[in-house]
């Protein structure tokens, strides 16, 4: 049985929140609705732009049906499902595997780092592959994990059957050559971050998950048709121009500052949740003018 | 109205699970039966060496109950509550102050660890200490969290009514020399490693939740009589002698190592969760050899 | 008056040494007239693959001396001058530019890293690029100096008239896309991996100082041969063909690595430097396979 | 033969140059002969606060016999002699010798340093103190270095009978007493920074190499007569009042900062060199500020 083979750009979706805090589940329907307009191949629900972190599991589950009641028909759902536990993570995912997800993207266990070793992650990511109910992706994101998966673990986890790929948020892009190099054709190697997009393009990537689809989907979805077109200038064009958005979204102003560039734009980025700070009114100003200079306002 | 003043050595309690993973709640109520019958000050609930990140509410708040049922009379009981978002700490935090807790210890928030600003700590444990029911003392442990709390935060944050301390498990003194001079003297800093048990009362810090005291309670409380009695030699010794198996079960093995030791000299550690790993053959040879060398075994 | 414009790929030449740890010179030219069979753009003498912090500056300027005797016509000869002060880089420079070298790459001081601020920087390379008698390139390769330059520095340095271009080791696309945003046109921006050749040159580089040069020049010359002749496929094949070895080489087994290579393909790798330690038979067996499974034994 | 036994204070001495950044050997001098008012146990010349890595050879050892030159009898005077090779090490440590030095101080070589191993530490230390006309200390400062030596090499290397000590500049105190445990009684550990002098001294650490004894000798010396008095509490209370002094001149404003610092107490800091800034004046009215509020000016 071969694996499902993802291709396109994925938003890994932004969480709006009322001013107090609660959900605006309605906010996050429309927002969908919204990008139902662009060619994406799906969503990833409750990654880390989603304040996965910062939501009761009831809310989890409200934001996972919300999206797969309104996404169109062929869209591939992703969902976030990675606890610490093996136990916590396997419930969530065959919770929102019986709701209709298509897979789960599941975070490297971090907290005690120390034990984390290429035994414990084959050991964790293998049993849950096996009870799985829906296909597994692996999530390597450094910047929040403080964890570096490693060649040989990536190698073992990629013959599992269950496992269909990983998302690679470091924009290491030697790193990725290196896992194209001992995965197998099927496996599906993911980008995380659209300052390695055009990149991973020229490398024979085929799928990124991209915060700055929440609020650029256009231009995220071009840069990989015009490369596939054999376009690779515009292709690079368009990377470069929207790329200090990226830097401002991803890292400068983070989530607050992401959630803003969707509100700019015709979105509902919404509030953020405690402990995370409003955006600062210099940084609004800030966002505008890269906006303005990327000539997307 | 004055901060309670803490006194003594806090085990952070293990958390044992049976072979299949469930909870354990009569070995953990017979190990505290156990550790009554040392001069402990408390307990510290839910810490890190609890494996807390792999519990349900249900299974913390019912920790929480086992320990209160029982403990001595005049035990403080100290309970970890921190999570991401204030919504859910503050939400644990007074549901354990309802159960009896006598204070909360509040991991720094720390996935998103590039907005944890000064000001976001500021800003999220003022808002935490207004509402909660009970004492709130700060855990900092970048050891895990990757980040370590800057001397500013804690000047002001020493300084609310209703923060009363914060346990620094870093071991690092000349940090801890820096705190004591910059925070009330009603503030409680606890140092939150055996390794730096001697050196920290040599500053005059007065309270330890150290994670050797699971196994080692008699020689943790005894570093400190000796040393209050004057008798610094006798300290620095016994400090020294068990020293080495501080660092196997809390550096090289981690909790699985901590857990046998625990088994090993007739408490019950039990058995971890996925994905830590149970300990390896050659690993409890070595804990026994070094129990063994420090005269425990 | 515009910058030299490079391109092609430049070995970062190894320094062979005598059993006993005398330079062994003849070596040396010897190796740079077997690389003149390939089509290479020019040489680094004194790199960090050099071993040049073991030099004295005798042996430093013979090196230079060497290279610049035996090198074909046509070809670049740049030189590793940087120290930690800015008088002994300036006086190593100059009398490197008297013997006649076509530039100099200078290293970010590190030293004290904690002063060396973005104002520090700019301010030593600008006083160097002003005084130097030969065009300069900054060398940015954090695995060495623990110092990783930031856009706001190398937009500023990029402009100055002497300071032609930067080589950069760390083989991180996306920071290397943008630079490209930001500097003139004609500055030189010099990929310093071979892990990052290919994608490099996706984006538009067209220099590369690559430690797998020294024993593998065909490959190296020949993934921007076909690239530029608009064979992406051959290109990256090739690539992916010789990645292990450049792993291997600078990565797993370091210097001693490298020259063993290099002796193994009919170069003069010679013996290391103390405390550099002679490579072990297993590491020698695990080259020779690597070497073999590319097609190079 | 039993190895020198080391007690007391030894600033590691700065190097002042002249406006146009020549060596001013006269305040050096002037400045030796200062600090020989005060109970020093002797100099560290050519320590990292001596910015010896901006000196050329030349410069190093006219340092060397002024402070030989100009030292009270019974000094000891230790060099650091620490280079990138074991050949140059070797050789500019029995150059010093030859000057009459009493001990060479020797920095971890660390610029590859993926090849420094404990086997590369452990050879490159021994045949080094095999070798040296003098005895030998090791000098652990990753800060500079990025290297923290490993216990298994210290306990080796002590047992060297031309070994005698080692300066430990990180302030891990629970470090310093596992080295403590595991060295035999005449290895002399002696704490590199002022943030650990009063706990080191608890451990029973018995030298200080402290920057902030070039500025505050007196003060310096007094935490430990005091403490050998058993009067901890003026010790610990002289040891908090110059802290801050010791955070600024060492953390925050660097070697201009000490230089200025020693400047205004009437010894002579002097220029520093490029790539290091001259200070600010902000910085100048902070470091003012400081030592006012200590008591100092």
């Amino acid at each position: 049985m071969s694996k499902i083979r993802l291709k396109g750009v994925f938003p890994p979706v932004v969480t709006p929140f009322k001013a107090g805090g609660d959900l605006d589940l309605e906010a996050f329907e429309s927002n969908i609705t919204k990008w139902n307009a662009y060619d994406l191949a799906g969503y990833l629900v409750l990654g880390s732009n989603g304040e996965t972190v910062y939501l009761t599991e009831e809310e989890k589950l409200s934001l996972v049906e919300s999206a797969l009641r309104r996404k169109k028909p062929g869209h591939h759902v992703m969902v976030g499902t990675g606890m610490e536990s093996l136990r916590e993570t396997l419930s969530l995912t065959n919770k929102v595997a019986r709701l209709g997800a298509d897979s789960a993207l599941v975070l490297t266990p971090n907290y005690y780092l120390g034990a984390m070793t290429d035994e414990a992650l084959i050991a964790y990511f293998t049993a849950l592959a096996d009870q799985s109910e829906i296909p597994i992706l692996i999530y390597n994101v450094p910047k929040f994990t403080h964890l570096n998966i490693r060649p040989e673990v990536v190698r073992t986890l990629s013959r599992h059957p269950n496992i269909i790929g990983m998302k690679d948020s470091t924009g290491d892009i030697p790193q990725m050559a290196t896992w194209l190099r001992i995965v197998p054709e099927d496996f599906n190697l993911i980008v995380g971050t659209a300052s390695a997009w055009y990149p991973a393009l020229s490398l024979g990537v085929r799928t990124g998950i991209l915060a700055l689809a929440n609020c650029n989907p256009k231009e995220c979805i071009e840069v990989q048709s015009t490369f596939d077109l054999g376009d690779d200038k515009t292709a690079y064009e368009i990377y470069q121009r929207v790329f200090p958005i990226n830097t401002a979204v991803t890292g400068t102003f983070g989530i607050s500052g992401l959630k803003y560039a969707c509100d700019r734009v015709g979105f509902t980025g919404g509030h953020v949740r405690s402990p995370l700070l409003p955006l600062k009114e210099e940084a609004k100003k800030a966002i505008d003018d890269i906006l303005a200079k990327a000539g997307i306002l």
